[in-house]
C-alpha cells in the first residue's frame, strides 16, 4: 500500500459518509424531524458530536495529504452546524485531497512529519500514516457512522465499505 | 506501508484493546457490576454486540493475515461470552499474526484474495487491504471502543491511539 492509495481510500470513505448522511436525511424526513438534530447527537456526554466527528475525519484526512505530500494544508475554520454545511465541508476537503497528486506523495514514506501538537518531536512519514492518520481517519469515520446507527439510521456495512474492485475469473 | 506494518498496526491495536478492558473492568469493579455486561452491550439493538465486535475484529487481522501472507487461517470459534475468553481470543489471534513473517507479507501486494463471500471475484493483495481490511478491522475495533464509551468507561484518544514511534531533534 502506498501513500497515494491511503489518500484515495480517505477520499473515498469521506464519499460514502455522504452517502450516509443521505441515508440520515431521508429517516428524518420519514421520521419527519429536523436531520440537524442529528448533527449535535453524541454517543457519550463527554465525547464529540457528529458534527465535529465529521470535521476529525475531514482533518485527519487533509492533514496526512498535506504532510504526506509535503504540501500546505488549507485552513478550514470548524464553524459547520448543520448537514448542508458539512457536506460543504467535505467537498472542500475533497477538493484538497484531489489537489495533492501521486508524484507529490511518492516521498510520502521518509518524510519527517512533524506535527505542533508532537512539540517538537516527529515520526516518519511511514510510521504518521501507520500510527496516526490510518487509525484516527476510521474512529472518526466509524465513529460518525456509529452515531447515526445508533439513532436509527439505516446503514449496512457495505454502505461503510463501498465500492470494491474486484475482479473476476 | 507494507503490508507487514499493516498487520503490526492491527495486533499493536489489538493490543490497545486489551488496556481498554482492563479500563472496562476497573469502571465496572468501582461501580460494583459484572463487567460481563459489557461483553453483551451494543449501541443499536440490530448491531452487534461488544463480543461481536472483538470477535470481528480478531478476524478481520487473522484473515488480513493469512491472505496476504499465503497461509491457512486457524479456526477461532465464536463461542466467546466473557471479557475473560475474549482475552484468550485477542491472544490466540495475536499468536497467529506473530506467526506470520515479513517475507511471508512481502508476496502480499500481488496475491489473489478470493474470501468465499465474494462469490468466485477476487481481489489484488493490495485492493484487499485497502478497501476491505483496513477500513473493517478499524470499524470493528472503533465500535468496541465506542460501546465501552458510550456506557461510561474513561477512555480517550491516546488509548485508542496506543505508543507512537516518536524521534526526537
Amino acid at each position: 500500500m502506498n501513500h497515494n492509495d491511503a489518500i484515495r481510500l480517505f477520499a473515498k470513505t469521506l464519499g460514502n459518509l455522504e452517502r450516509w448522511m443521505d441515508k440520515a436525511t431521508a429517516h428524518a424526513k420519514a421520521r419527519s424531524f429536523d436531520v440537524d438534530v442529528l448533527a449535535q447527537s453524541r454517543l457519550a456526554p463527554d465525547q464529540y458530536p457528529f458534527v465535529r466527528q465529521v470535521q476529525s475525519a475531514c482533518d485527519q484526512a487533509k492533514y496526512a495529504a498535506a504532510y504526506l505530500g509535503g504540501k500546505q494544508a488549507p485552513s478550514h475554520p470548524d464553524t459547520e452546524q448543520t448537514f448542508a454545511e458539512l457536506r460543504q465541508r467535505i467537498e472542500k476537503c475533497l477538493g484538497f485531497l484531489e489537489s495533492v497528486r501521486p508524484e507529490d506523495l511518492a516521498g510520502g514514506p521518509d518524510r519527517k512529519v512533524a506535527p505542533p501538537w508532537l512539540g517538537g518531536r516527529w515520526l516518519r512519514g511511514d510510521d504518521y500514516l501507520v500510527h496516526l492518520a490510518l487509525p484516527n481517519f476510521f474512529f472518526h469515520a466509524t465513529m460518525a457512522y456509529a452515531i447515526l446507527r445508533h439513532n436509527g439510521v439505516e446503514l449496512g456495512k457495505m454502505d461503510y465499505i463501498g465500492s470494491l474492485p474486484t475482479q473476476e475469473g
